[in-house]
């Protein structure tokens, strides 16, 4: 793979073409707000959302931010989405809940998860927070990162809303590119956030070039009916390659089993497409996983520790091609505070998108916030 | 990645060329039991060590079976093993603990660290246990598949005993292929054990085509100095790459963390290469987490949910190219009835080596059990 077609995978960035305008990370929350105040959430929920979705834009996964929100909107006008949901944790013993989500809002539902791992975590040392009833809940690693404010490391992973992948060997889209993302406290260093999906590029990747008329490297996209490489991103018939074949592949089966149907959520060929279907329930299944450090070593010790590491990896000498070592979560924290001193970047097809989206709300455009 | 390339990297062979002959896995263990006593184990300790690398043997790992049986010997006799550890089980809370190795041989230490997990999961639902000053346990599948049995999921990782790649970009060999290791009950399928290092192919892999002079395809290694793709396998100064790029590099990255410098143990430059110095501690780390299915769903249905989706995996359309769809665990489970019955697979240079160190521990040769 070259370090060109690595850095537009790392860059999660799907939003369109064309020079972007810059809007405040406030203006997009209030934007957000206020849309789902309009179809329905309460003001809370509504205010909930936002601050999950702006932490993606802020983050850098702007394919699991504002750029949602149409989408979003149109699953909730539809009657895919649950604006008044009941969301219950049961807890199941001292490490371990079971969260159902009554099909709100993936966000609430997640951060409901995620605090409730933190909790058992907080106890047990260990707590897995296991969700059904869920939707898309946008960038993992906003969830994964929940947990280092206290200290402690998260962990989680997801079944994805469609299916872009087949089995290893096979050309039935079955599986999702189920993400998995991870979130460890460092000292000095930015804390390590690993967000990945186990394809080797997502399908907003896919997107973006279709969108941008450019061809995609080999190695990306296979045709799903010779499984010959796809090069041409208008093609629609292709399935995304997991990262290390079959191991990507494994990566995604047990994520997905781990994630769907350890919760009783969908999976396989249950998973609704949330693409092409904006109606149905789609019985998401996540989980997160916190950890706490101090029940293994001693905090000051353990960033010490990984902040060492970390130097050490980013010291090393570079292969050609390469002009740093970019490590997991160090370019999300750069983005964020750039992105919160700018704006976050708003590409002129989806700025007209939300102006739409805001006329048909007849709430105040990201313009004029 | 052809399919070809997919199967060499599955297989895990690194054992040499050469017809094999097959010894059962009694004799192997037996062979592997005296071998330990003599150099020192507690005939007990011997006996354990001998059936988790019997187990590696029987289910297809076979780098990490008797294969290794010299270079452990070696390692004891050079002052490297503790061959009387204490192994001490530290409970730190309801769903952790901290297991010390003593630097005993990594086998033990596994064990008890995933008895320790189980047993933490029976009561609070998860368990996670890691471990501190252990050493090369072997096969990371036969770790996590202890927790099969008793109706859980297994999970491990471990930071390597050796360091064979860099983080993505660089070319300093700071990183192991910290693998991963997935184990989870089905109903009537082969449960799902997923066991994965974090490089496109193992270390073993590249050593077997060195062994048997076979050219490599572009794409698992890369040379250190100009990172142009190395297809020699008798060059020495290569890299092994991650899987997907910076996502297997992450991946490996956040496996040490974990399993390393979460447990007080080495990762990156403390990492002792054990192919180069037997006689250092190696204070490797590692950890296996245990989750008891029932505390989410009842078991019956798991089992079945996870036999429909294996199943609709299977049965999707093949690419050209490949001849079945094989699922993680699948081709474990009929390689170790295939192996019990007509016995492991020891290639003549191996069978040579174990001659060899049966003559000098003056134990009965494998020929003869």
């Amino acid at each position: 793979m070259s370090p060109q077609a690595s850095a537009t995978a790392a860059s999660g960035h799907d939003a369109g073409a064309g020079k972007p305008a810059r809007a405040p990370a406030l203006a997009i929350a209030g934007l957000i707000t206020d849309a789902f105040a309009a179809v329905g959430l309460p003001p809370h929920d509504a205010a909930k959302v936002a601050e999950l979705m702006t932490e993606a834009d802020l983050t850098g996964a702007d394919a699991h931010g504002v750029f949602r929100l149409p989408q979003y909107v149109k699953r909730i006008k539809e009657g895919g989405i649950n604006t008044r949901p009941d969301i219950r944790v049961t807890k199941t013993a001292a490490g371990t809940a079971l969260v159902d989500g009554d099909n709100g809002m993936g966000h609430l539902v997640m951060a409901r998860t995620a605090e409730t791992a933190i909790e058992l975590a907080r106890e047990a040392g260990v707590g897995w927070a296991g969700a059904r009833r869920s939707n898309h809940a946008g960038a993992a690693g906003v969830y994964a990162a929940l947990a280092l404010p206290h200290d402690m490391i998260g962990l989680y992973g997801a079944v994805s809303s469609a299916n872009h992948m087949a089995p290893w060997g096979g050309i039935d889209m079955l599986l999702g590119t189920n993400p998995l993302a991870a979130a460890i406290p460092a000292g000095e260093e930015a804390p390590v956030v690993l967000d990945i999906a186990t394809s080797v590029v997502s399908y907003g990747t896919v997107k973006n070039h279709r969108l941008q008329n450019r061809p995609m490297p080999e190695g990306w996209v296979v045709g799903a009916k010779d499984g010959l490489p796809v090069t041409d991103p208008s093609r629609m018939d292709g399935l995304l390659l997991p990262i290390g074949g079959y191991k990507g592949s494994g990566l995604a089966i047990v994520i997905g089993l781990l994630a769907g149907v350890l919760n009783g959520a969908a999976v396989g060929r249950d998973v609704v497409d949330f693409n092409a279907d904006a109606k149905t329930e789609a019985n998401t299944g996540q989980f997160v996983i916190a950890l706490d450090i101090k029940r293994f070593i001693a905090l000051d010790q353990f960033k010490a520790g990984v902040d060492r590491h970390l130097r050490d990896l980013r010291g090393s000498k570079l292969l050609p091609g390469f002009d740093a070592i970019r490590l997991p979560g160090e370019q999300r924290r750069k983005r964020r505070a750039e992105r919160l001193r700018d704006g976050v970047p708003i590409v002129p097809e989806l700025m007209t998108q939300l102006d739409k989206l805001a006329a048909e709300l007849r709430i105040k455009p990201l313009g004029e916030r």
